[in-house]
């Protein structure tokens, strides 16, 4: 008789965004002449840029020749996207990182969640809270978490390192033991990035203590502060400690088209084995790589064209972070992120728990957001709005909202 | 201090491919003059058919408009493909699958591999020998294989069911307990095929002992004989106790364009949960959904332009199995597959070890093969040849094998 994994027993319905729907649609259908404006959506909407098209409908015409056709590629993606990728995205803001310390996918989402696979089942794992809640559910999925405690909103095998306003939504280092650390910057959900300062400190605790950092980077391209490091691996001594997962998503509109890298430098040596060969292993074995179509487009990025095309795309949802940013400063909101982040992280007024807050921007603005309790404990008394929707509806969203504050 | 996932220490290295290719090399090195012609490789070299390109160019121009670019889709796939699905390959053949019985994927080496997420690490693991390399050691990172014995080339936590001569390359079901059963059929490596009566009893057998088969028919369209089921869903009883894994990458040419699919049926459950829930949050959890382009390309090869177009080249790659099979037999070795499979599995002449045929062949005709010893114990004596060359080449290669022996 087959056995389960007993593990998905102990997991929590997804309630977060199964909540908002349904009082979304509850709403809608009590008020059907009222029109939503969503900016609680974490996808992007801009559409792909043409440096990217282009290159890909030249791939599809290649897959129709018998000469241009490509079948299997390599699993750890095609030399052409991973040297683009090291040589712009690391060596070129001094981070040595080698073509073959990359790892091309399909998805961030699968890479964090995957990553698990080469860990002891024993190690523990730090997240901070609030989270995106993959790096949390992955880890109860294959045991690290322990139980779940309804009440609490939290596993007690995890160390929760709380990111509120009083430390400036920056964890602090744990004071207990860890072994995987899994930080996010610019954050989900509150938009707040890490200074050099704050990234050595963590990459000094880890190589002083043998942990591993899972550095999640999908918002670096929207950091325009040149003083912020977009990368772990600009951090000395950074490779003997850390993993990082990069992604299209949010870079260039790849949500719908999925391709994202994960970096493991050779340095990193745990129990005496090279995590980037236990990866390579992991990925040779269960994936066979992203389409061949999809890594020409990803590479279009990095020419001097998809460069300019992605920029402006970029800047325009950061024109609509501040918008929303300033537009709910204005009207005496405290905010967090918008600045290096497509995510604002407002503090609810007048006391408000998240899903009252949720609830008034729903009902007398029409605006749909995302209640911060949804992302952990922590998170409660905070709301997230992104930047991602159309401009006009986001200054009519931000106008609605001050109307009402 | 971090500690890493043991099991991954335990595997053998990948010696069979990168073998092949340092035999090759150094042939080739040694003989410069030489052209090589290979009938090892398992990847096809068709192109994709017209009716897929262009729904994919169509996808990729939708991409770069605001009102058809598409986002994150759903994790488990769009509804417009896996309608066609369930209605084209299962409901047309009798088989009652609905469409939120179907998982899209980015590759069924993927989930395959994955699969194991769900289940317990305790549970029993019963293989083919000669086997597909990923069911052995996707088990063998999750645990479930114990301990490999170099020198019988075997893991003492599964259970091997040979498949050889003597039962017509069809294993026996095992007399002792088992609870995961992988089978594949049309097979890799052999060739072979499952009678309606024998996939049968396999599911009698799993419905009465409380197995799950985990049914791989990645090569289903490769059949040509009326009798032969391309489903496991198309017997009787199969939804209480089977998972089925299909790719488009033989049957549309989709090793590089990475689109698959696993069927879950919901009335399948073990440990009283419903293993269709468990999969979807895991995909949910760990995987983004394949790329929109890709499913749109997909779908396309089941129009009646896509259907003739893919039938065309199934047809190509079938008539080199035919050149092989008949070719080979008609040089006095003994061959299996090759009919309703692009494999055909060939006895090595004059009792040489697998190896010593594989030399003999690339040193004399100068035709790459397989060694069946690489795909387990029982592959000993055999040699596997493919069908995915060209049509001229495949001639020559015959030609040139029948000339040597």
């Amino acid at each position: 008789m087959v056995t389960i994994n007993e593990n998905y027993q102990k997991l929590p319905g997804s309630y977060l965004f199964s909540e908002i729907a349904r009082r979304v649609a509850a709403y809608s259908e009590a008020n059907p002449a009222k029109r939503l404006i969503r900016l609680g959506i974490g996808d992007v909407t801009r559409p792909l840029v043409p440096a990217v098209t282009q290159a890909m409908h030249q791939a599809v015409d290649e897959m129709a020749t018998v000469t241009g056709f490509h079948g299997y590629g390599p699993e750890q993606g095609y030399a052409f996207l991973r040297e683009a990728i090291a040589k712009e995205d690391y060596q070129a803001r001094g981070a040595d990182i080698a073509p073959d310390e990359i790892f091309v996918s399909d998805g961030a989402k699968s890479d964090c969640g995957n990553i698990g696979d080469i860990f002891g089942v024993d190690n523990v794992v730090a997240v901070c809270d609030p989270v995106y809640p993959v790096y949390v559910d992955t880890n109860a999925m294959a045991g690290r978490a322990g139980h779940y405690d309804g009440d609490k909103g939290r596993w007690d095998r995890l160390v929760y390192m709380p990111c509120v306003a009083e430390n400036g939504f920056s964890p602090d280092i744990p004071s207990q033991p860890v072994d995987l650390i899994y930080l996010c910057f610019p954050n989900n959900p509150t938009g707040a990035v890490a200074t050099r300062a704050q990234l050595q400190a963590w990459v000094d605790h880890a190589n002083a203590t043998g942990a591993v950092i899972l550095f999640d980077s999908a918002y670096e391209a929207f950091i325009t502060d040149p003083a912020i490091p977009h990368s772990i691996f600009e951090i000395p001594g950074a490779k003997t400690c850390a993993i990082e997962f990069r992604s299209f998503s949010k870079t260039a509109g790849f949500t719908g088209t999925r391709c994202a890298y994960t970096v493991i430098p050779k340095d990193l040596v745990r129990g005496g084995v090279a995590l980037n060969g236990m990866w390579l292993r992991r990925q040779c074995t269960k994936f066979n790589g992203a389409p061949y179509v999809v890594q020409r487009g990803a590479a279009a990025v990095y020419t001097p064209e998809g460069r300019a095309q992605v920029r402006e795309t970029i800047g325009y949802y950061l024109n609509n972070a501040r918008v929303i940013r300033e537009g709910l400063a204005g009207a005496g909101l405290t905010v967090c992120g918008g600045e290096n982040s497509p995510y604002v992280w407002a503090r609810t007024p007048d006391g408000l728990d998240s899903w009252a807050f949720f609830d008034r921007l729903l009902q007398q603005a029409n605006v749909v957001t995302t209640p911060g309790a949804g992302f952990g404990p922590s998170g409660e008394g905070y709301i997230r709005l992104t930047a991602f929707g159309g401009a006009e509806d986001t200054v009519e969203a931000v106008e609605r909202i001050k109307a009402i504050l």
